[in-house]
């Protein structure tokens, strides 16, 4: 069972360790900061970056649920590609806040787009599982071809 | 083996992607009241709202875990009943905060009863497997039975 | 298929049962300080049991996903032996907070050494898949073998 389980999931535990990389490395920034400016605590770079980071964790179970969904249901290749995205995304819009200039979106949800794409895939999994159990074929083959290359989209700006 | 997991997971999957739905109707509660009252960005409304929303996303991953485990080790569908319940009493904990009244209630931990279902059924899953391995018989059928008769009894107010 | 799951993942469903309980201990902590001084809403031992909380939680969702992983990827026994580790930790960071010695340390990331090792574990669970796949011989019983031994080295002050 070990190897079978493993082809399915090791792209998404790959994208999951990236993730927490980058959450250690916000946490870091947020530290340094924080140690910096100990003189005058609440200054407003270490104001920006906290709130920068916690809008990031908030964000963060409900990317991971929506990932593995996706992966499980439908397919890893696409789901972990999306994820992969979802994390320079995430990347820019810290790093915008870090930065004095103004190109930091001040919604809590950035990477709208592939969190909807992501949900789609689960959903598009499940039907697909429903129709397979109630008779009809099974279309999962087409499915993932569709998908593997509706996930390119996502690169559009 | 696709349709065998599917089989055992899909209302778990519905059920994290509704609140993955809830989650963003939150937020966008949120973002809209931080651009509407820009001018005094302090108003009482914003904080309560962010309080509401932070108290929700603090208790998230917690729900999420104990969904999914108690899903998995012992059956699906009374896991997803309670978490739609929990969802419900989620939203209202959260219009509570948003409106004037004072139905919302202070604490940190809504649903308390639901969570402690759903740990009560990961410690019963656990238990039979353990007695399942050092050879006593499988109880799991009655217990499951058992478990979509006790689930129904979350209903009451 | 379901006695096959279990056998793999049940201390890991025990120790993210133990986090909640623990995640459980301190909300009613922090509510019971909260409703306690309500006349000075904002007392500091409020807001630093409040912080130490937040801090807890922004790592929780990275620590579940993390374990899981390496529990899934290699071997659940050195993940779950080195989740309980991190429980530990928690809970002395927690109180070291809570008294008003300081003990605590301000950072985010505690127990680093254990996320990291649990990041270790996915790395070469994946690295053994990958080797099984394109054609060499299985080497996942001498890795669990040593990453038993591995574990116990947290032990270590």
């Amino acid at each position: 069972m070990y190897a079978d389980v493993m082809e399915n999931i090791f792209l998404l535990v790959l994208v999951t360790l990236l993730s927490v990389v980058q959450n250690v490395f916000f946490a870091l920034k947020v530290e340094k900061e924080c140690t910096g400016f100990n003189s005058k605590q609440h200054s407003t770079a270490f104001e920006r970056l906290s709130c920068a980071n916690r809008n990031c964790m908030d964000t963060y179970p409900t990317f991971l649920a929506v990932l593995w969904c996706a992966g499980i249901c439908l397919s890893q290749a696409p789901a972990a590609f999306a994820g992969i995205l979802y994390l320079v995304v995430r990347q820019k819009y810290f790093v915008g806040y870090m930065g004095q200039t103004c190109q930091s979106i001040p919604g809590f949800l950035f990477g709208k787009r592939i969190l909807f794409f992501l949900s789609l895939m689960c959903i598009v999994g499940i039907i697909n599982h429903l129709m397979l159990n109630y008779g009809s074929s099974d279309y999962k083959e087409y499915i993932q071809t569709i998908t593997k290359a509706a996930s390119t989209l996502l690169l559009l700006p």
